[in-house]
């Protein structure tokens, strides 16, 4: 079957982390505000919000909190917030009661709709020729991300976006098969993940990464040992700081 | 600007419930397979899994939970999963020491993962003329919905999907302007959300539902304010399931 150039896009998307000196014009900008306004909703509550980074010094405050230096070069950086603060104040402008905007179940519906809008957003960005990555690093400390874009209670940092004219081409990074990944009906255990995935293995030990120079990437199993190995202790504190946001985490 | 066919689309996005009996052709569900596994993934880990509900059992016992009785005629039903349980067994299979699998840090990186999946393959889907809704649904309780899918130790049911061919037109529903949702540098709170969205609620207030007949849908102020009067019990229970799943939620 001939795909379609929408979908020929996205089995070819690549992370771009290096992108030309060369802002995106406003009529662009717009067209991705618009996409990502007209993303689906829970319940049509409309609880995403974007903080759109362009100030230098809290850019670098970012940088300081991912480590990755790229993210102050992106023409654009978007920061995806789940965002219950503005249907928290429409309600309590009107109504005194005591309110249940702030449990678990709301706060939910508020990530899933950001990180939603972010691929949107993606997508979009990469129909128009753009190049874009995620900066799920601007959780490494959730705690400092919220002050560097003071957000007020009731809110919370989902993932970041840089977008721009890619001024490299990264190699497409090989995928674990979609049998490993979709089942029918029920989810199906697999035993010797090293075995079965052997082949996957050898793949990704081919793989460049522009980020690593001179060796490609250890296998996938192996990747995954290393990031097991460690737990980073900021990152660990997610709910902590989602608990000082002002949501109700009682469990 | 002239938008492109891409961004057309996502601009007219709709929820469809309703679909023509036509079942999707192999070559239709393999593609939307691959453009669920080259999704972009936290770290390169692939920490998302769909489960494909065929089973009209499994469909009905769904409806249950979901309460919304089209889910069950959907050509297509997959529901999206975090899933750390498989890195969690190859980090197993060879080391013995204790693992840090299981922290908030890689739930929340798994559940990102598996809600951006979804978003690529609901814009895959519309690109080849299908129609389709997210089941948020699928969490008015969790735990049943992991039971009836078998879910293992970490990983925990993320959001649902019915997608087909389109049998129905609803109308384009009114989103409040980008303004009230896309800030620079900093979180910009509002005075008086009531006053400011007066246009959009008036709007909001000429839209037909399909699901609603006879009368169009509340402004959307009053949405909010109903929406925040009831808490859900089931559904505020969703970290009690997801600490059940084995992962560790200490704050």
């Amino acid at each position: 079957m001939k795909k379609n150039e929408t979908i020929e896009r996205m089995l070819d998307h690549r992370s771009i982390r290096q992108w030309k000196d060369e802002p995106l014009s406003v009529e662009i900008i717009e067209t991705l505000k618009e996409v990502a306004i007209r993303t689906s909703t829970s319940e049509g509550m409309q609880y995403a919000s974007i903080i759109r980074v362009k100030d230098p010094a809290k850019r670098e405050r970012l940088v300081e909190v991912s480590t990755q230096k790229y993210l102050a070069t992106a023409p654009e950086l978007w920061i995806f917030i789940a965002d219950n603060y503005r249907n928290d104040r429409i309600y309590r402008e009107n109504l005194d009661e005591d309110n249940f905007s702030n449990d678990a179940d709301k706060f939910f519906q508020a990530f899933t709709d950001a990180a939603i809008m972010a691929q949107n957003v993606m997508n979009a960005a990469e129909s128009m020729g753009l190049g874009a990555v995620y900066f799920g690093s601007i959780l490494n400390n959730p705690q400092k991300t919220v002050e560097i874009l003071e957000l007020p209670e009731n809110t919370f940092p989902v993932v970041g976006m840089g977008i721009g004219y890619p001024d490299q081409e990264p190699e497409l990074k090989p995928r674990m098969k979609a049998d490993f990944r979709i089942f029918e009906d029920r989810y199906e255990k697999m035993d010797d993940y090293h075995k079965l995935l052997k082949d996957y293995d050898k793949e990704m030990s081919k793989y460049y990464d522009l980020r690593v120079k001179k060796k490609p990437l250890d296998e996938f199993t192996k990747q995954v040992e290393d990031k097991y190995k460690v737990q980073r202790t900021d990152r660990s504190k997610i709910l902590r700081v989602i608990r000082n946001q002002g949501y109700n985490l009682d469990i």
